[in-house]
């Protein structure tokens, strides 16, 4: 059997090495993911070509990187179904993103007694800043709660956002459980009682197509490395009369149309959210792997990824000392994502045992406290695929697997 | 003549092309450096050999990748003479180091009448954010001005900086004049009132040798991109007790110890103000600019700078139409940063008239608008080096500028 059968795993530089002996199989891509050569390139050919500081540069270099620059914006905007280059944002990651929203829309927006409803299978970065703003604020933090699927429970959406309700937060994709979240719906109900909704999209723009228009979002978040850019890039949609509207986030250079000695008025979007020096490097590896993923088409990633969890449910179904969350959906909405427990076994030694066999998952809370309370757990194992796994990575995973409750002196 | 007599050019990809048909004489070095190949490489094998998400993965890639970024903070640590590794914190840029000041200890410390003291010489990014803080507060926000010679007055310093100061921000090195502060007796007056200092050393890090406890300085900021390392990282430095005793700033992962779901306690010094996914990537980028920053030798970058500087400035000196800001100092404190206007020409004419010779300078108000109705302009020309320049640059830059006129149709 030829171990390896993926048509793009050979893009990846890093997918050729072997780690602890063996030939790497990287399930840790709800993480980060690996980056195509094609983006390397890009960012070794964009310091090697054409590294300016951008805007205001009247010089080729400089006019070079500013293209280079809003190129990005607007493949980001294509990308994800925005209807103008003005609504994206360019900030270091997602969590930047989600703080810009809590910072400056919830702080101008949000008085004492009003309500901020998220979900318990938030990711801590969409969790923590609302907290915050509440806290600030007096305004009241409230949870939907979820099925006896892992979906979100449709009554706790109807009951919970009210006419109090000022922001719905909800993620597009758990990180945990993998479900993709009918956040259309999320989006309706908040819109109806004259909410705004911000949707993480961490978990889903790398692995599904995502139009935010039709999803109806107000704000929307993700970051550039866990879809197969360089780190240190990340990206805000938001509606362009929403992000008109709002003041500031952070203050300097670039951000600003006229600074007096104790005043500044500030720029159009969208460079009023970007102040300092941005990342240009970062966002010409974004462009390439935007055109990366464009070409492989979110049809085929979809199809890989349902491919690797169909594969890989049966045989852990199997294992009689395997406890799964998230893979009961009732619902044909499962992404690449499988959390899981072994019997007896801390996570942190299932993930040490399989690093051992070459394989790479995430063992911990996942960012995702309040949810690993809700299902009981302190901490699980996480296995998330991408378009570059196969049948054999899942094999390996399975195989090393067996071997854990063995390596502890514990039965099978 | 050889051209081009520099033993670390060779080291820089980019300055082997060519702009618009001419070798590059790039002289924008404040705005953002070049990369060298070691730089450049170091990225690459980053994401060839290392890349995954550090901190609590329990394999081998994330634990290189965690190793790699707390080799940058350790060895960020002792390129500027910090005490404690904690006490580096990695941002994506020196405008995201100072607003986090700005938010979290400006916020949690200053109070209706207090005083906040800057200088006129700021970047923006040092200005803005405590104009926030201050209207934020109902804070007082006042200026030092500069003597003749563009250094910083000192009768404005002993009478500025009052009981009622709580804060003082100043640049260690001016991008628009490139004099070096003397941030030592600064930071001893704010002392001496119980005030803190938080100093911008965006200018001062890549060109002269920084020792933040011999400074004293209470927070330090400066930006990856401007030392040789690739954009998207930047760094703060604050003293270990100021930080520990400031609230967070981005919420989300990392950042926390724990969160429940209405309340969240913080993680410890670095991780409690670094949320989300972090910049390995740059990180190790920054490792390799530091190494190569070090290897050379502040004692040889200082000595090329200043070579540089005196064998441009008789030459620009003899030109009646050209006239210059900063370059009178009494003190012997210039960086390599000439700044100049071109009697009757709109800077950014001849920074357009510079490119077509292949010499990229800067025009505009270089984020640091109050400085130039200081000095009496709109916008200035600035010519910035670095150790990669040499006479052979200084010859091109000055027989392009010489050409200035003639192209508009002025006379000498």
């Amino acid at each position: 059997m030829e171990r390896r059968n993926n048509e793009y795993l050979q893009d990846f530089p890093i997918l050729q090495t072997k780690m602890n002996g063996r030939p790497i199989v990287y399930l840790d891509n709800g993480a980060t993911t690996q980056k195509p050569e094609a983006v390397i390139k890009a960012v070794a050919d964009y310091c090697t070509y054409c590294n300016a500081n951008p805007h205001r540069g009247a010089y080729e270099l400089s006019v070079k990187a500013t293209d280079i620059y809003e190129t990005a914006r607007i493949r980001t905007q294509q990308f994800i179904g925005a209807a103008r280059p003005e609504e994206i944002i360019f900030t270091k990651n997602a969590t930047e993103a989600l703080n810009l929203v809590a910072y400056s829309y919830g702080r101008a927006n949000i008085r004492e007694g009003d309500e901020i409803v998220i979900t318990i299978s938030e990711h801590h970065s969409n969790i923590v800043p609302w907290q915050f703003v509440a806290k600030a604020r007096g305004a009241v933090l409230k949870y939907i709660y979820l099925e006896e699927d892992g979906n979100l429970s449709a009554a706790d959406i109807a009951s919970k956002i009210t006419e109090k309700t000022k922001i719905v937060a909800v993620t597009h994709v758990s990180n945990v459980l993998g479900l993709v979240n009918d956040v259309r719906a999320i989006a309706d109900r908040a819109h109806a009682v004259g909410a705004v909704i911000i949707v993480d999209g961490s978990q889903s723009v790398p692995h599904i197509a995502v139009d935010v228009q039709a999803m109806d979002a107000d704000f929307f978040a993700f970051s550039g490395h866990k879809m197969l850019s360089p780190m240190g890039i990340g990206v805000l949609y938001g509606k362009y009369d929403i992000l008109d509207a709002m003041p500031p986030f952070l203050f300097g250079g670039d951000m600003i149309e006229y600074v007096g000695e104790q005043e500044t008025t500030y720029a159009e979007l969208p460079a009023k959210f970007e102040a300092g020096t941005q990342n240009v490097s970062g966002a010409s590896g974004l462009i390439a792997a935007i055109d990366y993923l464009e070409k492989v088409g979110f049809d085929r990633i979809e199809a890989i990824e349902r491919d690797l969890i169909s594969y890989a449910l049966p045989k852990l179904r199997e294992l009689p000392f395997v406890e799964l969350y998230g893979c009961d959906s009732k619902r044909d909405n499962k992404t690449g994502i499988i959390t899981f427990n072994v019997k007896d076994i801390h996570p942190h030694d299932v993930a040490s045992i399989l690093d051992s066999y070459g394989v790479a998952i995430r063992a911990g809370h996942h960012c995702a406290q309040p949810l690993m309370r809700y299902l009981g757990q302190n901490a699980t194992c996480r296995a998330s695929f991408y378009l570059y796994n196969t049948h054999e990575d899942v094999d390996q995973f399975i195989d090393a697997l067996k071997k854990v409750r063995g390596v502890l002196g514990y039965g099978d």
